[in-house]
């Protein structure tokens, strides 16, 4: 199997001042693995959902080239649940419920099929979690992600420590790098993260594109300016499926690779919050994708000729 | 002449978290004259300042090709002045002390020499005064840009319009983009505010870069990410002073030019913040602007392969 990654498929209820949903699917292992399967058909989920979770989310799934075989529905139990509204300039949300229900005790189950995989990537999630799946591969893939916040940071931090020591590439936000270095500047924090343990960092910051940190090498991914944001949740996960989805899709960890792999992450992520939830990545074709991708080459392309 | 600047030419007291300053030279037209001269060397500079006004500075400016003959001296009275602290993220600042002194009945002159200047840069200041020296041109420069600030929305928003009207670049902060079109979304701001005149829009966002729009056209220039900000002051004048010095070098209004003109004045701003005041650009060289315009290249720059 190419790629893995673990994480939620839950239930979302959002208000943004442009309307509100009831229960709609959502959850970072969704978006993920439905971001990724634009680049590549062999992956695998690992996750666990309730009995009250649709079979046809996960039947669409499986036409996307998701094996779900690493989905756990829990019998008598219901479904991690989420519910935010997010303030006028969409930046900001208040969580308004969280119920783990079934992630409360999550004890995730690597398939036999999956332990061998290239490429994994560690949604969101509790760092235990996170590691007990690196724990359980057979072997090593050869690429780590690991998305992760500052909800653990506050709460967990020795266990995510530990994590991110196992890891080749953390991929969090501004705020989350900030608060995990100490540093208010995003090159010293990027030096001071890498020290702990991942030789890559992706430093997302929403709106205003998306940094890539190698070595000594720096690589800035623009968002694309939208006339409205819609929905933002969720954004962030597609974000990094589309990362993992082009790199294990090519195989190719270079850096000028990887360049490329942010620009396919943050072309997923501008359709992603055009709608509620993960509507418009099961709507949008190859040559949307395409065409937005070149939107990117258009946005920040220039020739610069040498001063005189 | 080739390009006519209008700005303050001033004193500032800055503190830091890295340390403070006495009175230093600082001031808009200062800055984008300085940042200018690394362009081309046909340029005036319209201001006005007191007899407490240091000469070497008004010498140094020669030496850098800024024709001086429109920056007027007032016996017995006092240069404009003002002082700022910055807080420890840098993106904000409270002003101390704001002197006008000799700007308050600032009434610029435009040498003859001037009147016929082939670009002309509007720097922050009352909208009045902007529009006194349009007029005082004897012909229409080929393009006009402007630079303005939320407190003449606030405080004199009729005279604002008037001038904005009369220009074809406007380059404003997002915070001011979004006051003056009351829109959020930056790409519906841009709509709003080039149905008021300017065909051109740059909005700077600081640390996140800028943004260009041209009829259909967006470039995006990022900011070169910094270990450490110094001093922020005048680096959006620099910007400025960068992006038409290079215009008015290269005597080309095309778009493809006026993204390599943005990346230009995106250099020149991220030389400015590394030092207090206009230090460091008194010190940098053609060689320095080449090798950081060569950093834009390599931080922003990748090659899209097609989806299969």
């Amino acid at each position: 199997m190419r790629l893995v990654t673990v994480g939620s498929v839950a239930f979302d209820a959002i208000e943004t001042p442009f309307g509100k949903t009831n229960k709609i699917v959502g959850g970072a292992g969704t978006f993920i693995s439905l971001s990724a399967s634009f680049f590549m058909k062999n992956q695998g989920i690992i996750s666990v959902v309730g009995d009250d979770f649709p079979t046809e989310t996960l039947e669409f799934m499986k036409t996307r080239g998701i094996n779900t075989a690493g989905i756990q529905i829990k019998e008598g139990e219901k479904t991690f649940f989420w519910s935010g509204k997010y303030h006028n300039d969409m930046n900001s949300r208040d969580t308004l419920i969280t119920e783990l229900n079934v992630l409360e005790n999550f004890d995730p189950i690597v398939p036999e099929q999956f332990q061998n995989a290239d490429y994994l990537m560690l949604g969101n999630l509790s760092p235990q979690v996170q590691r007990q799946v690196i724990e359980r591969m057979a072997s090593r893939p050869k690429l780590i992600a690991m998305d992760t916040m500052n909800f653990w940071m506050d709460i967990a931090l020795t266990d995510l420590m530990q994590t991110i020591s196992m890891v080749d590439v953390l991929i969090i936000n501004d705020e989350e790098a900030r608060q995990l270095s100490k540093e208010y500047s995003l090159m010293k924090a990027s030096k001071v993260i890498r020290a702990m343990g991942p030789k890559i960092l992706i430093i997302k910051k929403g709106e205003h594109g998306a940094l890539l940190f190698h070595e000594d090498h720096v690589f800035f991914a623009p968002a694309l300016p939208l006339e409205d944001v819609f929905d933002p949740t969720g954004a962030g996960d597609t974000f990094a499926g589309g990362f993992m989805g082009y790199i294990a899709a090519t195989d190719d960890t270079s850096f000028e690779n990887m360049k490329r792999a942010i620009i396919a992450g943050s072309a997923l992520a501008s359709f992603s919050v055009e709608k509620f939830g993960t509507e418009r990545l099961t709507e949008i074709s190859g040559e949307d994708m395409n065409e937005r991708m070149q939107q990117f080459v258009t946005l920040t392309n220039f020739e610069m000729n040498q001063l005189a």
